[in-house]
């Protein structure tokens, strides 16, 4: 394939530190920027190469002609748009923040001349920070990577071939069809761990000490860091919402049932099936299939192969190698 | 102390053949039975001492004057108590069935000459059968023993000397605090793993193919079998329908504040604030108490002790030593 672009990082938490780290482990090229005094002091004394500011980490990019990717949370990313509006206009840009539509829409109001495909790689821990970053966070982890009709093919492969050189594996969707899925999988599991978790908390000192593996299990992730989530919950509001009435009608229905018949057979039976998809697909038989990025349906194809979950696995020019189920 | 009693189990599942094997490298004399022939059979070729039905095991208990245990799930446990009050009416009896109140409307009603005890220890895993089962199942897990100010104190001993040669430390409770509990930290997580299951699943292999740690722990539980589960859930119905509908609540309320304001900051707040307090709760220094179990106020002092999270660690007689945070 051809030679990768050099790649400048916004952002040095846990996930642009994450991708700076595995980005530099395969070769590339590549520095960053923080706000973060304490973050920016760890990556230099991590041995990594980090811009003085903001503006001067873009100036560098538009020298060498990098692959900027936006690594701050959801409310910084307006902030940084303007100074690439200012400083790089037309740059190659890619992301790797939680939501898709609201950072798509802030791209084209805000930076309407630049290349952009959006990204967002599904891993994290509970904790944060470049001191929490690894070079192999993304490793076997999905990358989803937004497909649309008029998406800019040089940019799509850059942004491919560094999910993968991290380790992780592609899964094209729509910036809506990726909000609508982490709404599902992502953000509502926090919601209903803080519920469950306040629900246990107001049955006293006896009732937490009863807790066994469920709720351990279920309340985990209500350990992670309330402004983060927050964060995270409420740039999806949309698709939030789909997904919070989704559960109150099944949490309702199985109220009504236990309280009528006393049955719970239905809301037992489809969340077991339904953990079952989840188990079968992880461990489904894949076939692999070549889509050619370059080809005029390519969009398409690329969408149809994430919505019936599956994966880039490796690109050689613009054919990708995809494994489906 | 004084010599433990023999120990009859009825049931051989995960939880009775756990307690026999735990039983039995505790030096204690011990047989089960049950009505499955594949338990029956496993239990007999790892060497365990299993009796032809559950009627001869009774036999054998009377004679023996056993304590005799009955882990079986709710809806078999009136069929085995009639067998009980025709063969051994008036045993020493204590039960691990996960609600406590339906157990002892029912000992009271169909075995009335029974010196009951209720109990449930605190552990499980998602397989079952003897094949899962294990002698260090109840290592460091909290087993409630019920409370009632009518209790017989030798079947009390007794069952809080067989909880702890288990490796289980003893949780004091009246049947309907265990009740409501559980509803809480054990019942309502899997209605709620049910409910997420469901709603990642309508998403489709999307949505499932992004799933990452906060989806997979919070559904875990829906991997049980559906009928352990739904006997157990259906079985604490009034307690249950309590805790979904703090649940409904406080997730309504959550839908309604992201519909109107868009903010979520009071249910990440008040869920992380709670998921903390369980955090605290477990790492929190203890000091140790002893309760003399023969005292005309030990039941009182027992339900205290519960109720502000401490357990019994030892029993040496009739004092037993508690630890209280």
């Amino acid at each position: 394939m051809d030679p990768v672009p050099d790649l400048c990082v916004l952002g040095l938490g846990l996930i642009g530190g994450s991708v700076l780290r595995a980005a530099k482990a395969a070769g590339w090229t590549a520095w960053g920027a923080t706000k973060s005094t304490q973050d920016a002091a760890d990556a230099r004394a991590d041995g990594f190469d980090v811009a003085a500011d903001l503006d001067e980490a873009l100036h560098r990019a538009r020298q060498a002609d990098a692959l900027v990717l936006l690594a701050v949370p959801l409310p910084a990313v307006d902030e940084v748009l303007r100074r690439i509006a200012t400083i790089h206009p037309t740059a190659r840009l890619t992301d790797v923040v939680s939501v898709k539509t609201p950072v798509e829409t802030s791209v084209h109001r805000l930076t309407p001349d630049a290349r952009y495909v959006g990204g967002h790689p599904m891993a994290g821990t509970s904790t944060s920070g470049w001191s929490a970053s690894t070079a192999t966070l993304f490793h076997n982890a999905p990358w989803v990577v937004t497909v649309d009709d008029d998406q800019d093919l040089a940019v799509l492969q850059e942004v491919i071939t560094l999910a993968l050189a991290t380790g992780a594996h592609v899964v094209p969707a729509t910036a809506a069809e990726h909000d609508a899925a982490v709404g599902r999988i992502s953000h509502l599991p926090h919601i209903l761990a803080a519920v469950l978790a306040a629900v246990g908390a107001d049955g006293g000192p006896l009732t937490l000490a009863l807790a066994a593996g469920s709720f351990t299990d279920g309340t985990r992730v209500a350990s992670s860091r309330p402004e983060l989530v927050q964060a995270m919950c409420e740039g999806n509001r949309s698709a939030l919402l789909d997904a919070v009435d989704d559960a109150l009608g099944r949490l309702g229905a199985a109220r009504g049932s236990l309280a009528s018949t006393g049955g719970l057979a239905k809301t037992i039976e489809v969340g077991h099936e339904a953990r079952q998809a989840l188990d079968s697909q992880r461990t489904a038989e894949r076939t692999e299939i070549a889509i050619d990025l370059g080809s005029k349906d390519a969009a398409e194809a690329l969408r149809a192969l994430g919505a019936r979950g599956g994966r880039i696995v490796s690109l050689d020019g613009t054919t990708a190698t995809a494994q489906t189920s």
